[in-house]
């Protein structure tokens, strides 16, 4: 058995019920790679709430993108894989510890099963969810991290769960291995020194903006290879790695960015990582005018979807 | 088997994959009462295309009026019915005729299963087709029809479909009795007289806004009881029924229009009419700004499956 | 030689360059009976700027009602009247007193002409110069003037000229015939009570928006009626007459106003009134979102028109 | 000392920081009558999440209705009274418990010096903190509640703090005396026969929308005096007592309400009760477009100071 | 006699009836070097409908643009051109073929009559009939195609046209010579290889986006020369060659394209290109937000006529 | 006495009345060493006004950027500058000579005081009373003025104020020395070679877009150093100097500008001159949809503080 997509060129790309790329909305773990989820919580949000309403506008805009072969990776996603929408995570609205724990146990069910989710959040703060899921499965794993911001800070407002915080306790957790990680594009202004100092102290690696828009993306994605020294990797993309003009739909936009071309020939120069988990967060409808911000986040997961495609096609999975 | 909807106080509103309601996205003909159906075509809009956008997202805004009871009627829709989401029906983008045939054939075989359908258009063309495979299994019905427009010229630029003609035709075509068929809410400025005149010589009655503005609610109901005598009825209704305050997100906006509140006390006035299909026609997203016109539309439809649940609650179905 | 609009059943409303309602965009004082000007002017707004592109706006919107026939006052505007529009008038951008001289020189060539102009704002500031040019060729004229403000309060900032002043200069520079005039809608917070007592000083009888909520159309038309007393008159039509839910896209919204379709049927109520100008001001595209301001004000200046091909056609004009 | 407004004639209206009203931003207990204060906190948003940015919207709103002369009331908001504005009140972004703690210490602050809170949420949660401060000052209050919704859930995924429940916790709290309290507006689907049968059971009365559309506005107004029986009052306005046209940008809108003109009618009419507190929730402006909603909050809150100001006047404060 | 603009030195560029770039709207076939016309035909659009208002919106934008002379290419448009706006050509709105006859039949008119035109679609169907009528002058010509899209598939849905198909019949039906004829900017998702292959078998060169991001201009710009070799040239852009952050709005938007400046320096480049015909299309306004995307479109027709105009001046046409 | 900024580690960043970057609203003259300050004028703009709303826009977004500590200069604004928002300067609206009078004056009094302005405009034309002020304190000024403009036109409609002379004006009144002067970023359509030719015979270097384009940020800031010879230094920066994409928000945008990152590295690299003030200015909100003009503007403003800070941090201040 092999799921795939609805036929666009049998039923028009606008018609149906809104599931990622057209493909099944059903949460089997049989005879399934990948599977895209939503998870809409952005309790944790410090400026802009609103990501919670990400999956459903990203699934949206996926319509428009719902062919299935890349032309650069010569793979057609369907034909190699088998990917499902599973719908969304539950959560608790308003409450963070019990959302986390619904978010946990759902992704490691999905883990377990060894298919490769590609989560849609809400905000960054349920990245530590899934790192607890796919650490139960797959140990410490290397993380690569797409974001204008470090999200290090230990705790914010005495609290240790904010959409500031997911990698401070991913660290402390053991939940990633430091030492094979790395962030891309911060470009944040900090509270202090030590924002950046908190991110070097657990042992992370960080690129920043400044760096990068002087170096190539075969340089950039070195240094990712380099790093990460064919561990397991999870992929994590805060939408604001984007500038604002390509991502105006987000909770903490940050100028200083990067185009979408830019993210879209990185990660497709990533495809020689052996990558278990990816997700795409911090996707605010709300605040994207013209719905942009979604169309990039559906470009950048199916470029995800055609990384996993070649590494099978390739066999690499 | 009853089709139900999922519960909202177990998995937050604004969680899943966007069917109408969060009902079930199946298209099964057996135990099912009623059916939502989006048909996305919009290729006869003589002025703003775009309501190919409408089921999507009247789906999208009707995840916030996911509430079963409705307290006035005094009935649950899911436990007195069983009803989906069909997701959406065919069409031959660009082509109209061949999209009629294709919507034609999709609907008769919901009709001819006892379903009554709630269709999302698309323009009001679609209506047409509708009608022609409602009459195909109840014979000629009542018309009870919602709008600003007459929707009863007989061509347009020379060709006989457009948004603008599907009146003319059911009437040729014997898919209605104009003579117990109505038409409310019209206001349109014409090309001429004989724009009205048109909907007279076809037999139909209208009541034009410049009245109903001093008539009250329970005046019209009266009167659309009387014109149907007791026949069955299709009930149809142009989103631009609605003024364009409470409805910008539409093909053909006519100010001096009704307020939503007036629009749902009239249509919660009919639950005695054996409506046997229902569609509403005309919300155009990318003209709706702040969404209010697609959650107008999910509330309509919202009354109409209230209306079917009292029916079915009160022996009549 | 009659001037009318290019016939929408043989090129489609959405076609062409946007003249007002598709008329032809000439100047000529020759067989005119009505011509609608644009006046870009917006330095006199005191909050948001914007209203030089509400003729633009207007006329974009215009092709949706471009439709002759006015079933209610049975009219067909072309038929009985020749009209164009006129484009725009001149202004010295940013300079108050300059751009009043243009206006007012070019307004006056109008009326000499014995044409009915229908100027569309630009803020209401601009129809102070237009009542100069009137009132050059008729005499102080009774004024009709729908508006949430008084707009007559004698200066603003120790200057004459501001968007709140000019039916104080109207009435002390003999333009109007105050005793004749009239306001209707008035609602907006004042800054003291000699704001209200302004417009009572000058003569001028106001009509309060929350008396008018507890009127009918008839008894306030019939006030229109006693008081303008069969003279000459000017109507003014600010669009924050309407509540900011039917039109947002205005400089000084206010609350608590009215629906389109009270205006429009208290326009049409007016047709024994013996008007030789007509304006709407106000309309700031840049604050409408979904173009229902401006859809509005076509509609109400496609009812002015039905007014004046309603009186040519019963022998008043 | 008495604490006013920047004047709009001397500095315009555009200009400055944006307090609202253009009042001063600082935070005595002195000599103060009222003070308008901000509560940024939506975590409890069962919908859309937003309501924090609601106090920094209605504040740049307020600019525009920066004038302080009620002419139907004839009193002047300045000369009566002293006011200022407070700011926002602190919280715990995320967490409800330890946000409830802190807004509840602050407003108790308020309460206990003798001054009229004007709070702006904030989704409606934040009304159960207000009504802890307030009872413990004054003991049970009678409400008057304007909301399409009951809001009175006993709780929500298990959870007793959402939106939807503030008032079961205010009467079981005992913090509100119900049999002296009426909700108005109510027009929400429901989830079950239930939800309206626990507004009634913990005491409250409550007016239907179906109900208010066929009342005047006296006899509205004569059953909240009937009903609060010259107790204390604290008055809730969710802004979706408002319809979807009048007020889009708000968490979870139902079509079928009010126009803002029915609105301030209503307020108007409770000049005779002794209000101690009063608070606007659920402004959410990532949805509210061209700002509407904003401006009719900011004129409610005008409508809200206004009758301060007309009780201090006639010595009844 | 020529035909230039208005001079915005006297009135300002806000004023007056929108022609694109104030030049004169007239349809004359005398002392005319160019001719700015419209097609405001969508229905061959397979996602998002809405490109029929595109002219409208350019011209509305153009204003911004009425400025004549071009700093880097050193000319003045009008004074070494006669220029004009031809308004719009006609359509049969919702039929394809009957409209493809319409555009073809008054297009041909303007190149029988050595006029250049610059036509502003509509979706890319227009450009078939358009090249039906460039090629019945000049033969087949060398295609210049800009676009995030092939448009070579050979049908959709069983019919030979949509804005997906035009190269395919230009090919076959012997308008363009492919051999001399290339695309630039290719980067969508494809529904397989012979996506691809189709252009490439027809004969077509073809420049991917992932290529172009490493050249030079000057590189792309010497690929240009070399494919054409000469020939006289039809230059087509579609929109969406720009990234979504520059023109979103469009009918297919795909991430990961090219700036206004690089649009600009490419075209700029190509001025020794003997283009007897150019045309931009997809452009939607629907989904255009703040209107960037017709600002663009408005810069790169400015830029085509600054070509003939320099054209002209050095002695090429 | 040292002013600082609200701790958005104890009060989150969304709550409180939007002063620029949570300092404090005061206006003193003591120990302090930059103020922010809004000039909300925009009387002058020739195409859209609006930037008037354009610094409580920038406030209300610069909450977003509320963080002190700059990572690249690796300072801390407020551990080493005193800095406050003064709030906005006073004007006359809608006459342009009495409100430079004010501003200069105003603008004087902070010059005067040795305090560093940071203006937000208003439009461009308030950067001439504002070297008006600065150079009656520091005599004639090197200008470095990034726009897509000269703004160097010496009269338009006959006037000598309009947004599109300011830069005539200051060099032919001695307010700068155009010999150490240089405009940044030139890429506007001319009205003809003269439009160019203005600048240079003024004495003004510019460098082009065109030009721009090819140069490294090294090169470029090279340049400005070469040309400022150590002079002081008064910075101008039209927002219009992004490209629309990254600032849609604006008067008159030109397609074919830079991106944010482009620009933050100039100014960053401008950190050895000698500026005595800045502005920023044509930020118009109501053109900016989802507020990313109002965040470059704030993160570039941002950037100047960062500068005023290194210099005092490394004693050159």
């Amino acid at each position: 058995m092999k799921y795939g997509t609805v036929n666009s060129l049998q039923s028009p790309r606008f018609a149906g019920v809104k599931t990622f790329m057209r493909m099944h909305n059903i949460r089997t773990f049989k005879d399934v790679d990948f599977a895209v989820v939503g998870i809409p919580f952005d309790t944790c949000a410090t400026y802009r709430a609103g990501a919670r309403f990400g999956p459903s506008a990203i699934r949206e805009m996926s319509a428009l993108a719902a062919k299935p072969y890349h032309p650069e990776l010569e793979v057609d996603i369907f034909e190699e894989c088998s990917g499902v929408d599973f719908g969304d995570l539950g959560s608790v609205p308003g409450y963070v510890e019990e959302s986390f724990e619904v978010i946990t146990k759902e992704m490691q069910e999905i883990f377990a099963n060894g298919i490769i989710p590609i989560a849609m959040g809400g905000d960054h703060s349920v990245t530590l969810p899934e790192l607890r899921a796919c650490s139960a499965v797959y140990g410490p794993v290397a993380l690569v991290h797409f974001d204008a911001h470090y999200d290090t800070i230990p705790e914010y407002f005495g609290k240790p769960y904010s959409h500031g915080t997911p990698f401070y306790h991913a660290a402390k957790e053991g939940l990633v291995d430091p030492s094979c990680s790395i962030q891309l594009g911060i470009r944040e202004g900090l509270y202090g020194p030590e924002d950046a100092q908190n991110s070097a102290n657990l042992g992370y690696e960080s690129l920043k903006a400044s760096a990068m828009h002087h170096m190539t993306s075969e340089q950039i994605i070195e240094k990712v290879y380099e790093r990460t020294k064919g561990k397991k990797v999870f992929l994590t993309f805060d939408i604001d790695f984007l500038d604002p003009a390509y991502a105006p739909g987000t909770g903490t936009p940050v100028p200083g960015g990067f185009s979408t071309w830019e993210a879209l020939e990185l990660i497709r120069g990533l495809k020689e990582l052996d990558i278990v988990g990816y997700d795409i967060v911090e996707v605010a409808p709300a605040f994207d005018g013209t719905g942009i911000t979604s169309i990039a986040a559906a470009g950048i997961i199916q470029e995800f979807m055609s990384l996993i495609a070649w590494r099978k096609k390739n066999g690499k999975l």
